[in-house]
């Protein structure tokens, strides 16, 4: 067998997630049965992680075992003829064998894209939280800061999750304003050896607060601390949220 | 009567255009039912110029005169209240007496959005013209200085328009790549005194041809000189066109 690492993009808009679910269309499903059209081989495709429903990809990373000789560049050449145009093959390659796209994975970098202001973006209103207000964004870059380092986040892990172990290291996380044609834009970058569920989402949701100066920046040390979900901010949702780059050892 | 000036945004994808047509729903059409809906009062929304179906505007400027008593502010809240998502009002200000959008503007300016490479990007589609092909920058630039000045553009103008004076003054003219995320762009940002039917796109075909090395860029001189449509290229599709500016006297 071979093993095949694909890199993937996509707008997660109008797909149920990476997973298959009975409640509607996933991206697997989509990229497994657009691979049996032009090899007729029945495959599992496994991700390196599984988005939620709405949740974007800039370079999502695959694993797949074949028995197909199919050259590579033709890999990317076929399922890019075959797959809507909200998923693309970006790039397909041969991997070390029984390369596996979660178990193999060293590290990984997410974006939360966020838009401040009165009147929302009508380009960017797919891919960007509309926060209608301004945000404090040197208090969010402070309170970023405690965030960094090898911590358990536990109180950034959606509740009922319960992993066994919840301490990750977050290896940057920066947040940056921007204001193109006028609008006032901030992307929330975090890069860590792992993530909890929902764990970006929350932290972003808990930077939002302090941007909002509800809270102090000092108070997320408080929360992260207390190991306690309910202390933290809200989940921010799915739409701003981007599968940005997976690190492996090779 | 009041005259009020409305700055707007729209992502045209889902629209027939700005101008109300028989085959589905117009922006203008749109917004003149939006504000009867909240003033009661049958008015004409008038654009800077008519963006055809699938157009997009940054900073679309319309003329309104009315009787209603509303406060600028009011409008743009009343309004972005009860418009659809994909068109936003972003100012509304009191105007000189008598003020038309179309008659008293004094200079525009577009954008012309391409993708260029083997894979197109998920989240610009809607937004970009992908050429999959690599185009030369250079020579298009080179092009581009031809196009500057004050110039006959019939040979950019649509078939069939015929407009009695086709001289326009080009004052900008620019072809800007970037690459985002490993991809690769360019954009295409032309200013003038104002522009004939399909002018942008029809100077967003010709020079493509020189991008991809089917004529030098000293062909565009040939072409302008000609003052024949038929020797320009194919016209760029409508969904990489952006309206960005609108200039007034006041």
């Amino acid at each position: 067998m071979r093993s095949i690492k694909l890199t993937i993009a996509y707008d997660g808009s109008n797909y149920v997630g990476w997973q298959v679910q009975e409640n509607g269309l996933a991206i697997q499903q989509v990229l497994e049965e657009t691979w049996t059209v032009f090899t007729n081989e029945k495959i599992r495709i496994t991700a390196s992680g599984r988005t939620d429903s709405g949740v974007h990809a800039l370079a999502q990373v695959c694993s797949l075992q074949t028995n197909s000789t199919i050259e590579c560049k033709q890999i990317v050449r076929a399922l890019n003829g075959n797959l809507p145009l909200d998923i693309r093959v970006l790039d397909a390659r041969e991997a070390p064998d029984n390369f596996h796209a979660i178990r193999d994975a060293v590290g990984k970098t997410y974006r939360y894209q966020i838009q401040t202001g009165t009147v929302h973006d009508v380009f960017d209103r797919r891919f960007r939280w509309f926060v209608p207000r301004s945000l404090d964004v040197v208090a969010m870059q402070q309170a970023a800061k405690y965030l960094v380092g090898t911590h358990d986040f536990s109180s950034f892990e959606a509740a009922g999750a319960e992993r066994n172990d919840s301490i990750r290291n977050v290896t940057s996380l920066t947040v940056t304003p921007s204001s193109p044609h006028g609008f006032e834009f901030i992307d929330i970058e975090i890069s860590a050896d792992g993530f909890l569920y929902n764990m970006v989402r929350n932290i972003v949701g808990t930077l939002v607060v302090v941007g909002r100066k509800r809270q102090e920046p000092e108070w997320v040390q408080e929360v992260l601390r207390a190991k306690n979900r309910v202390l933290a901010g809200e989940t921010a949702p799915a739409h701003g949220l981007f599968m940005v780059q997976v690190r492996y050892p090779h």
